[in-house]
């Protein structure tokens, strides 16, 4: 382990592999490597990029690493997308292109699967940017379809989130619906190409001119093509130009100590969960009350009070 | 309290709907409500309905209810369907014939509102189950929108679950993806009088055919239509045998008693966020514990073991 941690701390990109691998199977080292790990972080700056599937979210993100790499920045990437090119998904095209960042040592790319629960995805996501972040990269990519709750709780760990629109049925209404246009910063037009895109531009205007800006910010909508590459550079601006806003304002600051804040009470409660757990192998006081509430002997909510006296002074007696 | 609580014994439908109510608003009497009740539930059978958007669940739950009626036995149905009439989103049509229901003593009818949280519904669903339960009701019918996962979590109150579909493009297949094949113990093949339902019948068996059984019972399938009565019985009859075999089995009685202890553990963990909660308002030790952590003096799990610590000596002190 601690060979690991002094390689990944030299730069090894290997080391970086192995201590993701390591946080993805919640190794039993999982606990120590995050202690390590947290006083690097706090310096990588991270961008979520989400949208239904089909919205070409990989092959913008391809362009946005290409013009963060010609601006001399390094880039961790993160794919949760289960059409990406990274996870699998995609035309042999998209997998050619990407390997061009596959020889360049300034962009790392992990594909997250997808077994296990969703809910668990989020956390090991959450944890994977830790490892990009503490191990130098300038900019964290998260790529997600923006479908479900647990999407949504990935996207939270980026401090900017480009939502991906295309020229589309109902594409906008169906953003409102999903409840993502609460958590984008900056709204991504694709394939500005295709003939109705003006009317998602427009369309997107029309909801933010109804919505109240959330501090402040009013998301800027940039029509993008990957084909000609039009509007990269817009986008890469906005983003930058949020980035700005949030440091101006104080507000990254106090959004990644909020968050740092809720992490700790997570973990917090994860590890009481765990204590009753560890309770409910063993025959003993818990065990007792569970079967007394389950032949009517007692209620829940007395058992419940209980059990949290009961493991409270175990916890105790333990210290 | 004790006055609504002796009206609810004494069989007052009044009292039960302002019971339901003090549950579902999260009154601070909830907690002994639920303490009370609990002596008296484990009597109802609870049977789930769920399908996806217009697939006719009310008025098949409503022919259902006319039968268990016509047997004699008394239903409280929870609506947490949306486009459910009784929660206001059906036909003229839909809401006279449930006007029927209205008029009866044997049936009580609740529409859940979706305000809060899908989570916070499924718990309030639950307690309103309880509700019906205690006051006495020989079934109590949930039916949702098979559709996310905290409906799903709502059906894991029922007993038995009666997946309903329909004839229509791709159903069957849209079922499997949604997760619910595994919740169901009964299929209705609804609308059996339009063409393509001996499809949808096909389709359903072939799935089974792959599956591997639960608990050793193959849910049968039961082409309905609530527009002649067609199967009703039918469908009656294989809910009937699915509770008898359940009971036959010892399935029921472990699965409730498995449901009461996740439930009191749900509890034990939910009152230990509160004690956390309750120590974030005050200045001290746990807040203290999250601004090292925020200045990064301490990492998150060093500081939340320090937070578990301190929150189970309070609980010490107390006690």
């Amino acid at each position: 382990m601690e060979n690991i941690i002094d390689k990944f701390k030299a730069g090894e990109t290997r080391a970086l592999a192995r201590l993701i691998s390591l946080l993805e199977n919640q190794d039993p080292s999982h606990e120590d490597i995050l202690k390590e790990l947290f006083y690097l972080t706090g310096k990588a700056y991270v961008l979520g990029f989400t949208g239904s599937p089909g919205a070409g979210k990989s092959s913008l993100v391809d362009q946005v690493v290409k013009a963060l790499r010609a601006a001399g920045q390094t880039v961790g990437i993160i794919a949760v997308d289960p059409s990406s090119p990274f996870t699998g998904g995609a035309l042999l095209g998209d997998r050619i292109r990407m390997q061009e960042h596959a020889l360049d040592k300034g962009v790392f790319i992990r594909s997250m699967g997808t077994r296990g629960s969703l809910g668990g995805l989020a956390k090991t996501t959450k944890e994977v940017v830790k490892a990009m972040d503490a191990f130098g990269f300038d900019w964290v990519i998260i790529e997600t379809v923006g479908v479900g709750q647990a999407e949504l709780d990935i996207m939270h760990v980026a401090d900017s989130t480009v939502v991906v629109l295309t020229p589309g049925a109902g594409d906008a209404i169906q953003t409102i619906k999903a409840g993502i246009m609460e958590i984008a910063d900056v709204f991504a037009v694709n394939k500005c190409d295709l003939p109705g895109s003006h009317k998602v531009v427009a369309e997107v205007q029309i909801m933010l001119d109804q919505q109240c800006s959330h501090d402040g910010w009013r998301p800027p909508v940039v029509p993008v093509s990957c084909l000609n590459g039009q509007g990269i550079n817009d986008l890469v601006a906005d983003i930058q130009k949020h980035r700005t806003y949030l440091l101006d304002n104080n507000i990254l600051n106090s959004r990644r100590s909020e968050r740092t804040r809720a992490e700790t009470l997570d973990i917090a409660i994860h590890k009481w969960k765990e204590k009753i757990f560890t309770q409910l192998k063993l025959p003993g006081r818990v065990n007792e009350l569970l079967d007394k509430v389950g032949a009517r002997e007692i209620d829940p909510y007395t058992a419940a009070y209980e059990i949290l006296e009961h493991v409270s002074s175990e916890e105790q007696e333990n210290n």
